[in-house]
């Protein structure tokens, strides 16, 4: 057994050292550095990486850090749900977001025309502003294909971005597919419903992205996943890769609890019952909040191998 | 201000009774008598009701009663995952869940076939069985419509149930609106899969929901949110509404929290920033597991006006 | 295996059909149900029973609840924080406590002279009430013992309330010990500040009920826990119990998790790894949040054994 | 308003660097930012800062971060409960704790004598040894002194021991008291009354370090509150300060919500309302689990003032 070891900080520390101490704490600590080496171990073992994210997460300022890890090829694929897409597009085209409170009066905010995520705020007109901007883009996408799929019309935002610090653009120019199944639900929704009453014959088509996810990983391929958070981005990497056995690796962290038996909430351990992960398969669950986890965790795995 | 009452159980107390003492202690009871009088308003004002829940409510008992809920027309509109439908309908066929524990070893349960969500216990083979009773469906839906929403697929399984605790039987005949837009997130992704590789211009026409649920108030009618838990369907139902300036009336019931910003957390106080919730609506968030919390508010809404 | 079974509200449900009901539906309605078991076990094998709660519990309509346990002789022994000592003994004074609301404005609440428990508002005045009361108790106390023990102080306040709704009173008159071995964290810290500062031979012995509530259970004795909540209370009863091999059986109900290794969130499956209940022990962790479910727990116990 | 920045990690980022990165991303990071100003705020008025720490900490490698903040002289007060005083002190004798898993077999780790704390192992043996340690100290304290009180034991003990990562050593060394009002509830309980039964006048004087610690801070000075975690030692350190008007800054770490009304889980925000914190203090909540945001949040305070 591993000795728990008294954490002092040095001056000048890097933040892999900050990591590799905190790693030796204890409780989330402990966990978030076992997260380290199962990402480690898959990159090692060239698994195909799944990265699953909430909307929230693309709202703040974790976006650039997924389009970082898309840039250096770090993730295969990345689900998640339609939010992200909005929020990630709008900022790529010069919207901002701020930093805000949590305990703010919504009400003034609503009246300053601020929408409120957590402690962050988005104008309303930035919505108004993401409106205009998809229009001409599913007009084009739909003169090419009238039944595109979601990965597709993810692609086909990447392709008209340049914003390093978009996932969708990076995603698009590295081929890392982005499969977003429930993406009538958000204003891109009233998008797709103003294409469709303009243009009968327009459809989503969501089951070639089933096809397309449930394909990606080969039979002789390991396969890990990265999911933060929980909800359909979450349960739909884990989906897809059942028919292939379950992943190999497997990382979530997430704010959520396993006992109102939500998926959001499952933890890894819970899934090796459903063949979701492997028996042997290395797996952890981090229990905390992402926007100080991932990056610090990420700090470590990609600043190397110290350790 | 009303005074804090100290509770003290009574023989022979009815479920009302012990609801109305549970509201004047404090916390989340307090909070909880406080949902039952905006249910109540709800009722009173004739407003549309939309129930949004998680598919690991569909699997415990719940599901029966939100199957009395649309039996008792007190909800007029739900959204949910593909999971509770999947569950749904292979309770409808006779397949049980059993009791079982969080602490279980999940890999012992793999060997024995068991799957768990929580402390609930599935058979593998009733997930086989979903399959096998929901491919001659699909191939008649499809013989009929080419491109079924995901709300007319569900209201075709419920028609073919004949099951009093079954939710998708009890909106069928109550012409009650299923929503569920990431249908492709389960089994039955793989079922549709199987159905397009059969039939090439098969489609799940998602747009077409996108439409129908949100025409679903009418400018004049108030709209009323029970929402339990997170995730998709507690997104949809508030996203659906925006258009019609927000909704009158919500409950919220969830074991989340505001501090990671999630939209899953989020409280019904961020919804006014954002006009999902009208400015004067009323509005409640409760904060705790729906497996016990929802059976002992809709006790005392159904149980009526001892109050 | 039991099956899980679909909840369905029947006009005219009791309390604890209600509760029946509920622990058939999975998730923590489930562990519910067990805990109404372990309880039962307990009074069916006579164990001394430990009843723990945190202040805020004292604060809320729970303390009527509390005070009935002792008056039907249900709980044994009552460990607590001083909180709930004030807060007894000022309600025992017709001071009372108000339902108000987790997001009021705090300032404006300060200026009004009320202060905010969660949702519960006290005014600032009570607590004056509290000491005014208090002092001419403590002198007489003093007069007849110059070290009294935490507990003693405890029984004497109850013996000076008529008041069928405090737990102190109930507690003094049916012998059930209430220990509080943290008495100076609280108001009351000062009051005994200034009894000191007026008698320097002034001690309250915490030595002398650590010896009383270490020999509360003889060796032959079963023993239960009910553990509401965490911090002190928690923690003390079960070392109370440590030297007698731990306890028999305990139900633990808690908002709080195991995952930041906090004794507040640890389960009672962490507590056999000490010793702390014993091996062979019954015990169930419920995750949730107190002011709705004890009251809903103890409806069934009472209520009797309809099942 | 401050806009919310993307993050990136960057190739030999120091500590300092990826917290201030992590500050902008909003949610906890954000709040995890305003918590360094407001420490930074502390600092520079020279408030008196007081740090409380519950056992579960102590037990884990932040030990050695409380003990470099005293020997830095970053706090001026500590308010802790008896495990951690039991934990420092038995590390400090080379007894190691280890690191586990919170899943593990507890009958398992019970057989071979290890005890689990969340995902730490301590063995049995451990507090075997210090028992051994303890008694012969305890005597020497008494010889000196009848009545001595939790924090002349804690200075005691802290001056018998050599370990620079203790924390009990470091404050002894920088004359930096350690309350602990419950100091019977541990093993040293056990201890205490042991030499009680074989001296009769032997009290712990809990009333004495009331008086200390609610006259620590000066009218004139600025008081600073950095708490971690909830229970006895979160709400004396608050306590302490109240009659001296309310600390004038104050941070909150902590995985408790507000939603059950403990003082575990109350925010900075609630304290207003009492005047334990001053109306116009700064004051910061931070959700989440300190074993990883403390030594982030210390790092970016020690590491000093780049931003």
């Amino acid at each position: 057994m591993d000795e728990v070891r008294d954490f002092r900080y040095r001056k000048g520390m890097s933040s892999e050292e900050l990591f590799d101490g905190i790693s030796k704490i204890g409780y989330q600590g402990l966990n978030l550095g076992r997260a380290a080496e199962v990402i480690r171990k898959m990159r090692k073992e060239r698994a195909k990486i799944f990265l699953t994210f909430t909307s929230n997460m693309a709202s703040s300022g974790l976006r650039g850090l997924f389009a970082q890890l898309c840039e250096k090829k770090l993730v295969d694929v990345i689900v998640t749900t339609v939010g992200s897409i909005e929020e990630d597009f709008i900022k790529a085209h010069n919207e901002q977001f701020y930093l805000g409170d949590f305990d703010a009066d919504d009400l003034e905010l609503g009246k300053k025309g601020l929408n409120r995520i957590g402690n962050i705020y988005v104008k309303s007109k930035s919505y108004a502003r993401l409106e205009e901007e998809l229009k001409p883009v599913l007009e084009e996408i739909y003169s090419k294909n009238k039944t595109p799929t979601p990965s597709e019309i993810c692609r086909e935002l990447g392709l008209r971005i340049e914003d390093k610090n978009s996932f969708l653009y990076q995603a698009a120019k590295n081929d890392i597919p982005v499969y977003c199944p429930a993406i009538t639900d958000g204003s891109f929704g009233f998008q797709l419903l103003e294409m469709r009453n303009k243009n009968k014959d327009f459809q989503v088509d969501i089951i070639g992205d089933m096809n397309k996810i449930a394909t990606e990983a080969g039979i002789e391929q390991k396969i890990g996943l990265i999911v933060l958070g929980g909800g359909v981005s979450k349960h739909h990497a884990i989906l897809a890769n059942i028919t292939n056995g379950g992943a190999d690796y497997a990382v979530y962290i997430s704010t959520a609890h396993q006992h109102s038996g939500s998926l959001s909430g499952a933890t890894t351990r819970e899934a090796k019952s459903w063949g979701k992960i492997k028996d042997e398969g290395d797996a952890v669950t981090v229990t905390g909040e992402v926007s100080i986890l991932f990056p610090l965790l990420m700090a470590r795995v990609i600043g190397g191998s110290s350790r």
